[in-house]
Parts: C-alpha cells; sequence; structure tokens
C-alpha cells in the first residue's frame, strides 16, 4: 500500500510536499481534510493541526512540511556515494549552500505563508465555508496582503534573475516551496505576471515539470481558478 | 574574532540558537537589534528582517533558526564515528527519531511562537515601544492568548510526563526551542508553573544547564521579570 498523505488541496506546504514527492517517484494516496473543520479524526493523527501529514504502512506518521521534506532530504544524503544515480538531493550542495536554501524555505513557509498565502486563504477560501454562510473578504486586509505581495514578488524576481534555481545553482526545495504557495496564490487569481518577467519564466519551467501536473489539475469545491492557471504558456 | 550573533533578548528563536551554541562551546558576539525598527542595516544582512543572525568572520552569513539549527546539526551528524566524543549531536537519533525532533521543534517555534509568544511580545513589549506613545494591551487578545497558553502546557506537559526530553530519550534542539519559547513567556510573567508540575520539573533541569545562565540574566530596558525568573529553585 502506497503511504498516504492527508492534505488539503491549495494548501501550499502540502502541494511543496506532493512535488517533492512526486520527483522522487514516490506515489502516495491523497486524503482530503478541510483545515477550517478541525476535525477530531484528524487531530488525533497530528495534534497541531496543520497539513500535510504522512503516513506509511508500517505505522510511521510525519506531520508537517519541515519534518516531512528533512526526512525525505536524508534518503539521499549529499555525500552519499551512490553507484546508480537516484534522483538529485532534496537540499543538495555543500552546509553553505545547505544554509542557503534553508533560509529560503523558511523565507517562502514561513514569511509568504505569513504575509500573503494564509490571509488571502482565510479571506477568499475559508469565509466562504462558514456554516453560518458566507463572510465577504476584508478589503482592507486584501489591499495589505497585495501589498506584500508585490514586494515577495519582487525579491522572488531577484532571486531568479541572479541565479539558475531559487535556492542556488540547483533544483532544491525551495523551488517547491516557492512554487507551492505561488501556486495557490496564482490559483486565487493573484498573481500580476505580467508585472514580473522573470518570475514567470521561472515558474514556466516548474509548470513544466512532471511532477506538477496533478497539482494544476486539482479543483476545490466552491472555487475556480484563472483560465491561464494550469496553462503551461501562459 | 568570534562569529556575530545579531538578536533580540526577547526573540525565542534568538534565545534557542544562544542555547544550541552554548551548548556547542561556540562563543558568539552578540549584537542587539530591535524587531520593530526594521532598520536598513539589519534588513541587509537579513532582508526577511527576522533574527537570529549569525555572522561568521569569513563573510558567512546564516538566516534564521531553521537555517542556524540545521546548520549547526550537520557539525555532528549522527552516523559520523568520532575518536574524541564531542557534544551531543543537536537532532540526534535514527530518522525517524529526527522527524519527531523537527515536528516538535516545528510545534514551538511554529505553532507555539504564532499562538503565544508573538503576540505577547507585541502586546506586552513593542506597544509601549512605538514612538507616538505606549499603547495599552488589549484585553481580549490577552484572553486569547492566555486561553492557547493552557493548551500548549498541557502539551508540554503531556511530553515532559510520557518522555525523558521533548523530542524523545535525548536531549535535542526540541527542548532549546520549548524552553526558549517558554523564557520569554516567563519572563513576561504569564506561565502559571503550579498548575503544570511536570513542565516545571522539565523547565527546572533546562534552568540548570551552564547555557542557559546567559539568557536568566539579560534585561530589556522598559521591562522586568517576575522574581522567580531567574531563580534556579522557583
Amino acid at each position: 500500500m502506497p503511504p498516504r498523505l492527508t492534505q488539503y488541496r491549495l494548501c501550499p506546504r502540502s502541494r511543496s510536499i506532493r512535488l517533492a514527492l512526486a520527483e522522487y517517484g514516490v506515489e502516495v494516496q491523497l486524503l482530503d481534510e478541510n483545515p477550517w473543520e478541525w476535525r477530531q479524526s484528524f487531530l488525533a493523527k497530528n495534534p497541531a493541526g496543520e497539513m500535510p501529514v504522512l503516513e506509511f504502512e508500517n505505522g510511521l506518521t510525519l506531520c508537517g512540511a519541515y519534518s516531512i521534506s528533512e526526512f525525505v532530504a536524508e534518503e539521499v544524503l549529499p555525500s552519499a556515494t551512490t553507484i546508480a544515480p537516484g534522483p538529485p538531493p532534496l537540499i543538495p550542495g555543500n552546509r553553505e549552500d545547505r544554509a542557503e536554501i534553508r533560509r529560503l524555505i523558511d523565507w517562502y513557509h514561513g514569511k509568504f505563508d505569513r504575509e500573503v498565502t494564509r490571509e488571502l486563504l482565510i479571506e477568499k477560501v475559508y469565509s466562504s465555508m462558514r456554516p453560518s454562510g458566507p463572510v465577504a473578504p476584508d478589503p482592507g486586509i486584501l489591499r495589505a496582503v497585495r501589498a506584500n505581495l508585490k514586494y515577495h514578488l519582487s525579491y522572488t524576481g531577484y532571486l531568479a534573475d541572479t541565479r539558475r534555481w531559487i535556492g542556488g545553482d540547483e533544483l532544491s526545495f525551495a523551488d517547491f516551496a516557492a512554487a507551492a504557495q505561488i501556486s495557490t496564490v496564482d490559483y486565487l487569481g493573484e498573481i500580476p505576471w505580467n508585472d514580473y518577467p522573470t518570475v514567470k519564466v521561472w515558474y514556466q519551467r516548474m509548470k513544466s515539470r512532471p511532477s506538477f501536473r496533478a497539482l494544476l489539475g486539482d479543483r476545490v469545491p466552491g472555487t475556480a481558478p484563472p483560465l491561464a492557471y494550469s496553462d503551461l504558456d501562459f
């Protein structure tokens, strides 16, 4: 039986782990969970109430993108000498390179998530799912989030402009974290692509990877992404 | 010249790194930074504007507790065979053990920080430092934070009751992250110690470590911790 990944389809951390596992050829069975429901059965798996959660057949349960990504990264330690080359390491390079990659993972899954994606999900998705009836997004919060987003896209543009990949010379989990965050914001129709051409070129490369295909096909009931969302040539 | 650690004395992530470095016998020169000032010279070091930042003499700059703690953890890889035993690994054990330790690092530096410490610092410290004059804490926010804190202390009590250390059988960075978060909340006089006796026993052990001494002596202008804060026998 393949491992089971409990996730929410617009959760950027879940998305980054799906990308990483797909790159490694690890097939998972997806279990959908709605983050605003706080179901007891989900809290029994992860008392933190956070996604994703990865469960193996032997009972091992890994909670959260940090724990899972480092667990996967340890599968192929950069110092390991392998005869048949497997997938490239998730956090490649020497100690300094890996510190830089982790700085950027933290940037996207920490700062970007807190200042942009989490707020957008609350205002544009969760608020419309309330049992007591939908609540309209707060225009003041949307304005603040869009100002934050500009700053984050400029910084991503600077990285994309000066490096081969977000974390340095090699593709790494920093790319998956950044692309996952940006893909959720893009699903919500909030990325002004024409203003950030270098971000667009990098994201096009990410979107064209086979690992990305499943994400682009996902839909969440009650929402619809813009037409260009799943278009590889947007 | 020793490495320089830019930090704020009540920042729990800075505190956890200070503990980890002291356990490793790494002396650092401390540079104080006020997180609410967003000084250009600090943003030049870490554009994320987050602490701590560790700078080495050779120019290497590490940003944030995630990047720094994993960098230090890689110094002593659990698989390394050393003749003279150095300090114990920061993230010890096998892959599964390390995944559990990372789940708890994320719990304290992610969830606990977001739901308790960050809010308390904003309400009780940063709000009194505004150039336009101090603002009183919001009683509604304090009430919500105290309710969150109860839940977190119960969970910490459950861990302390069922394990030798927070992350498992061995002392790890999960203990430093948890103790750092709790020490900041304790400095602000918010820990009802008598309600959580097993947390208290674990925290007493942490507080008695030589690495903790410098933290307990720290004071921030305009604030004073309760008398028991630096008392080892509280």
